[in-house]
């Protein structure tokens, strides 16, 4: 990429700050790379642990301007300074997020959180209804919907290229908590604690983002699903799978599947969107590749910037087709278009509609109702169960 | 293949009646085809279309000996020829299948159908009870058990290599049927009929071989269902699409998926089984790659008569590494273990241990018990139904 | 398959004696195999083994009509009988391939021989004048081009979708001598036997089927090469790899790379043919899938009877598409338009010029000059070497 | 990654001054991109054109706090400031590269170059000996080196894993001189500049990348190459394919195919390394995957930070197994791994050693020593031509 959008609209980078993703964890070195790979961003001020010692100490061995102990603490200062922090992003534990997010666009910070938006549907309408009144952006990282071949299938699937949309399969499979031997005791880690992890761990950490690459995909709402959520682990206080049929908005039909207790499995998110037309697939492990099966002519092998590509799928690669970009590209492309959202709303300008696509709080809220009724279904012997959250 | 055990157990080859599979259809010629690959047996007779010239001149054209203008014509002369057919295979539409298998197995044939076994569970049931009766060799056509891969997968979970199963997956996703515009009126084919095409046409065709495979695999059974079967084709007579939860018999859960109205889809059926150990997964279009993903060690790629094959997947390859057997071969296996297990019979003596792996009689009868399950949820809201058929 | 076409012109199958491969011996059992599969053949008369005791018992244990002790006593007794065979397949050890092929034609067997067809360029066009003169059949078993997506790969450049050609690259690597412990003493195996073997036996052996599948699919010939062959396993007595730089009588450039030692590799033949327009892949491993690459549009997966299937492809596969078909169906294909073939000669008929692409006598000559030439390039410091054949 | 291994060891980030990369360079956005990565490097200055009002403005627009008019210019102010530039990154077209890796390595700055190091091995010659004098870092950017996948094939050749090397192939096959419609005119472009592109374009280009792979890989040494180069597009002014037999430094074959004439390819960097213990197979568009063929046990699926990777390799990921990375994260190994090297002699203490298997410069004339043998085979009838340069 030639050019920096952020600093032709507003002359400079945007400042940022973040909470969470201190020594250890996994997504936030993730979010502070997505930050700096398209120069967007200018870190400038973090509170990376709940540990007020190891959150100063990890922010300065990074070299962050202004590390905080805490996190409301880092609010309540870049808040209160002329060059301060502009865009706060989050990436606390689930249980947090809800608290952050307010708390920041209360001071005026646009957002970028990492899902889910909040643990429990009240939260989340709070979130919304926040993000509405302040006029703030607000980008929920459901980064799968960042890599160009996903934004290729929802290019496809706007311009018709697909036909009616009829059948839908996504699944989600890992292999993290396939052992059978899980931490106990006092000291849980969030992800095996029903408490701070939310009504179901497996449907937050990975059903939401099944749920929103659907819906991103096709352009429909889960309606209505059937399903079931447990855990096949024995002894485990905490969900590992969970399975659904889906109706969706148009009449469509869809199988959801969600685990991370698939032994030998990394990271295997796939989808299959099925028209009228054509059939799309693609799968996160092999994100270079969208295959297309159109009726009655051969299979196609789309690939990043390949022939074809349109612009929602070329503005989010940086090459030349052949040279794999992966998951921190697409994390850094909700990065980069809401730097773009960011910077058009600071300078008051529209921002370009390509840039448009992440995910936001309504987005959010509409995934923790799905999780919602996929329990419901569940602790109902499989009834069919709305979904559907009119925002 | 070096050796002839039919010819070593009874010093000829078997005679075989074929029912059924004429012109223009495909699975007649896959029969004959797969009943000639290893010699095993000598087409003797046929009746091979409803139409009683058809069925003779096309009988004559294929150099048949004994074409038969009708099958209980066929039946009732071959059982009184002091060298008559000894088995007779059945590749007749669905709503004829129990009629031509009960009356061969009361004339004293082994029997080898298609499937499904018959369209209603009663039906099946007197199946049953006539093999069981008789003592006859019954051979139901599921022939995705015939494949080395999915044998090896079977061999390896009995083994205990996958570990206690508590994951699976299953799909099989065909674009037969997606266009749009399906034949009417009064000539209707019998897989647009829901009146000959059963209680459900995709669950019959199709829905029969995926759920007969995840019992072939895992040596479990499905013990109860939440699902939904119609057609997503809009004013389609027949069902086009099913889904559903699956509860396995030791606790496991499932997901179940199968559409024929998939654009763009050839022959996807895919199975993935997880155990805690291990997983598998095996997709029918690549059929001689088995992917096994232990936990904490590198995934593996199994191939037919590679290094750690199982004696049950080498006996059912007959080449070295790397020379692809396909569809044809894998129904052949399921010919060829009938042809032994038929031969030991005629023989009295035992036959080999590895040749009894095929579909039988009372797995025809738990696949029609599957059909009505998923159905009855399906009518009931998405409740959880029993799938079990004590028998 | 719905007809028999041998049977339509001739009235009956074709009866069949087999010389060689005998117990033990995987080329015997695949080309019995690939006789029976589309049923044009009769196996009558068989010669398996040099051993006369184990080839007369080898026979009878498989069932044939007429085992004989040996291959010379099979060509005369069959020659003497009213209905003896009408052809010969010859599958014995590559030295006695010209040997078996002259008498077999001198006596008027139409023959299918596997290949080299010889082991020098003198005895390779003895052959090729005594086919011509006696205008007999002779199908040489370069049995990679019998597969459907090899078939649908020369049918796409004969019709020019791929452009002028220009670029190729083709390699052939196998393990089955990658172990460093080679057999040794009198009674060597003859593919570890430097005077059996022929002047080169990884050349002979995989490289005539890697330059002869360039010939097939490109309708190109090699005019030269620069290249070498040897062995890279220590003190073993035959060669092991041999690699060129090819050119071609169009001026197009190729990669010729063959061996037989690389640890772990099963039966990877793949071929990489690039034009002007598109460029194709196909990989006999994953032999259902060509992958076509045409300039400035997606990369395309072909099927075997998927969309846009060539008559040439079509003919050659038995099922719908997404039902694999492997080598024996690939092999079987040679054999049933050889059929066709014979047939037709023997009927006076035209044969179906869709079943005259099998390799045959002038194939095989040109493959042995090509062995020459690289040879002789490996011995001058690898100076470019004619290894165009004008017959 | 949690940690900033530059600041702790220089208390700051590197000074980066970039030569080169201006608008519409796809490198150039590339190496800056690379450096930002893993926050390394702050970017201080830049002459991104050889227009020098381009190069003020297009500096301007990117944020960089210093941007020059030309290269030179920055070369010498950078020096003489007291916090400028510590390293200089340069991506010029190839026949500048020597002029300004010698200017920069007289001044003092550590040295980042894009390959080839530059046209001629005098050239070549020329910077390895100034690097010796001065003691300074120099980095080429072979950057598929940095994959993680490639790594772990290095340390498996390394830790013995492989066995003796045997066999190796190697092709970088590209399609974006597949059209047969050159530039001409005065303002060639230098990739169609047989002027500035150096001895051969296809070989300086891709070539080198392919030839140094194998090295990296394999710790071996080309001692003698027997190929050829040119073009096979009609009329094109600079070559277009290579092709040639290599002998390696313990007696091992292989087989190199370079070519940007394929057409509707795109990327396709593929090595296959045999040795006598297992093979490996990597390719650079599916760069997750490393392929390893062991000797009588199943191949098996290697994949980033999956079980057993070696450390070489854990460095170069940033996330859990299955979130893919890809190009740029591979080139920002490179110039992290660089990084740590500059940082180590600036603070006067020993680097990590897993941070020293960047190409430097010696593997640069080692390079260009292999491109000059392979036109001079190709010049002599494709005679055996040493390769072999000893430094």
């Amino acid at each position: 990429m030639d050019s920096n959008p952020v600093i032709e609209t507003l002359g400079r980078r945007l400042r940022l700050a973040v909470v969470g993703g201190g020594p250890g964890s996994f997504i936030g070195s993730m979010h502070r790379t997505a930050a700096r790979i398209d120069d967007r961003y200018e870190l400038v001020a973090c509170a990376l642990s709940s540990d007020p010692t190891r959150s100063l100490e990890h922010g300065g061995a990074l070299g962050v301007a202004r590390p905080y102990a805490d996190a409301m603490g880092l609010l309540d200062a870049e808040a209160g300074l002329e060059t301060g922090a502009d865009v706060v992003a989050i990436m606390t534990p689930n249980d947090s997020h809800h608290r952050y997010s307010m708390a920041a666009l209360e001071r005026g910070f646009d957002v970028i959180s990492d899902k889910p938006i909040a643990n429990t549907l009240h939260d989340a309408l709070d979130i919304v209804a926040k993000v509405e009144e302040t006029g703030l952006v607000f980008c929920l990282t459901h980064n799968y919907t960042g890599y160009p071949m996903a934004r290729q299938a929802r290019a496809m699937v706007a311009a018709g290229e697909i036909g009616e949309i009829r059948l839908i399969q996504v699944e989600y499979v890992q292999g993290g908590k396939a052992r059978e031997a899980d931490p106990t005791g006092d000291d849980l880690p969030w992800r095996y604690d029903p408490v701070r992890g939310g009504p179901s761990l497996v449907l937050g950490d990975i059903g939401t983002h099944a749920h929103n690459l659907v819906r991103f995909v096709t352009g429909l709402e889960v309606s209505a699903v059937a399903g079931e959520v447990g855990h096949i682990v024995p002894n485990r206080l905490v969900d590992d799978y969970a399975g659904a049929q889906l109706r969706l908005s148009n009449g469509a039909r869809g199988s959801f599947w969600v685990t991370q207790a698939a032994a030998g499995m990394e990271n295997c998110l796939r989808i299959r969107v099925s028209g009228s037309a054509a059939t799309l697939e693609w799968s996160q492990e092999t994100p270079t590749r969208l295959i297309v099966r159109p009726i009655g002519m051969p299979a196609e092998i789309r690939t990043p910037n390949g022939p074809g590509t349109f612009p929602l799928a070329r503005r989010a690669s940086r090459i030349v087709a052949g040279h794999p970009e992966g998951f921190h590209e697409g994390f850094a492309n909700l990065y980069s278009d809401a730097a773009e959202a960011i910077a058009a709303r600071r300078a008051a300008v529209e921002p370009d509609p390509l840039a448009m696509h992440f995910p936001n709080a309504r987005d959010g809220a509409i995934g923790v109702k799905f999780v919602e009724a996929v329990i419901r279904s569940s602790e109902n012997d499989g009834a069919w169960t709305a979904a559907t959250l009119e925002i």
